[in-house]
């Protein structure tokens, strides 16, 4: 069951901060690049700076998949010192149909080790049957994003509802066969995301956009998480990773992901009456 | 131009046979297995084999990516060998928020030097636009497709039209940018893809499921292509690919190749009114 595992993590870690590993050369610092593995190496030391804080890893394809062949012996390295007691998220948003998803599927549970992917709701039921068909692994699948182009098509009216709000319904189908998905919720709009936490309580929220890309955490903490303050996720990859061009870039990314795993912890205790920052 | 640059091929190749290279280690002829690099062999001899009849070469990612890191090395092998008088695309079906399409989008078109790339539409303009501004180079993206669940999302009623169409609707929009955007049509329902063929004159259609999945050709042909009989691209990759699992599968899988090609080509002279078959 996708939710209780989050949960035991987020009990087990006093957290709820995902960090995103958005490997970019252009952005490590600079002085790294004369290392012979530069990428590996940043891997590396921001995974051993910032798991004391993380209930989760998300790596996101596109950073990896744009390296071509060292992007996947990268991630494949990365992958090997990820820490066993968080959930490992493979951001792909993958989506196709039932045969080709089949093989997508197996990449990501199979050939990687991933214990969860993100995937693109817009080919329906049997593009992502053979995901759920591995029962202990989880699904989050996109359903309201924080992107200017979200308005395109995820706010369109249908009966009088919108769409984003139709996909989260047909993922509470889908979830009742074996309890293994998830939701991607963008953390900026918080009536949505409060709509979409009254109707889908025993679905996990995965929260982008907390970081770099400007989404409100107060907004998302409150609305995204139950009552008992879990069940979700917050996902911040940038504004960790690259908050120090310096040598130091590692301890400030450590103190950064420390920072916000102790703001939504404050959060929570704020609006859901919790003492978490206590257990600390 | 997408389109032009289709069409012109259309015109050279007298065809509109894309022949997918869904490479499968379970599907390839058996003896192939005792070979060093079966697959490669495999990819090899097949677009051999069936080049003279193909307008296109579409490779589906997810079968590749399944290998892992040995997968994109094959891919890198098999574009390495693809003709160069034909429209190269990459069936990936990505889709993200505008910082990480940008890596999509570098992957297919710098990384590697595909000419087209699927995308899916579910995060609106700016999940697309990265790739738009490779203005000579060509997406398609998902509007209908063939599967079941195509139901789930596709045909929900947005003010009296349904979903696919208002996909439809956007890309004609984004077209007016550069002219390189086009449309994934299922081979399945005359109705939907006439109904499209009439809105989006100027968008090239990629037809999938005619092969395997058992679209119709014959209505697809009929309703996808322009009053020219062009402008569309039908995809067959398993019923040509794995037609035979003997020492002659790539003969088979030219014979079958050219056969399909002739179809399309006779089905656009009945419905089109159109002597393509006289040219050869």
């Amino acid at each position: 069951m996708l939710l209780e595992k989050i949960n035991r993590i987020i009990q087990q870690k006093t957290s709820l901060l995902c960090v995103g590993l958005d490997i970019d050369i252009e952005r490590i610092p600079s002085f790294l690049h004369k290392e012979v593995d530069p990428l590996f190496l940043f891997n590396r030391e921001i995974i051993e700076a910032t798991r004391d804080y993380a209930a989760a890893f998300k790596l996101n394809m596109a950073f990896y998949e744009v390296l071509g062949v060292p992007g996947w012996e990268l991630l494949e390295r990365t992958l090997a010192v990820l820490p066993r007691d968080v959930l490992i998220i493979a951001d792909a948003k993958r989506g196709d149909v039932g045969h080709s998803s089949r093989k997508y599927a197996e990449t990501y549970f199979q050939t990687y080790h991933f214990d969860a992917v993100t995937v693109s709701p817009y080919l329906g039921y049997d593009s992502l049957e053979p995901f759920l068909e591995y029962q202990d692994k989880g699904i989050f699948v996109l359903a309201l994003t924080s992107n200017p182009g979200s308005m395109d098509f995820q706010y369109l009216t249908v009966d009088h509802t919108p769409l984003y709000v139709k996909v989260a319904e047909k993922v509470m189908e889908w979830n009742f066969l074996y309890g293994n998905c998830g939701l991607v919720v963008g953390g900026t709009h918080a009536n949505e995301i409060g709509r979409l936490r009254e109707m889908a309580p025993a679905l996990p929220f995965l929260v982008p956009g907390i970081g770099a890309q400007g989404g409100n955490l107060e907004v998302a903490v409150r609305y995204a998480t139950d009552d008992e303050g879990r069940s979700a996720l917050f996902n911040a990859s940038r504004s960790i990773l690259y908050a120090s061009d310096r040598a130091d870039f590692a301890g400030t990314a450590r103190e950064r992901a420390r920072q916000l795993r102790d703001q939504i912890n404050l959060l929570l205790s704020i609006y859901k009456n919790l003492n978490f920052m206590d257990e600390n």
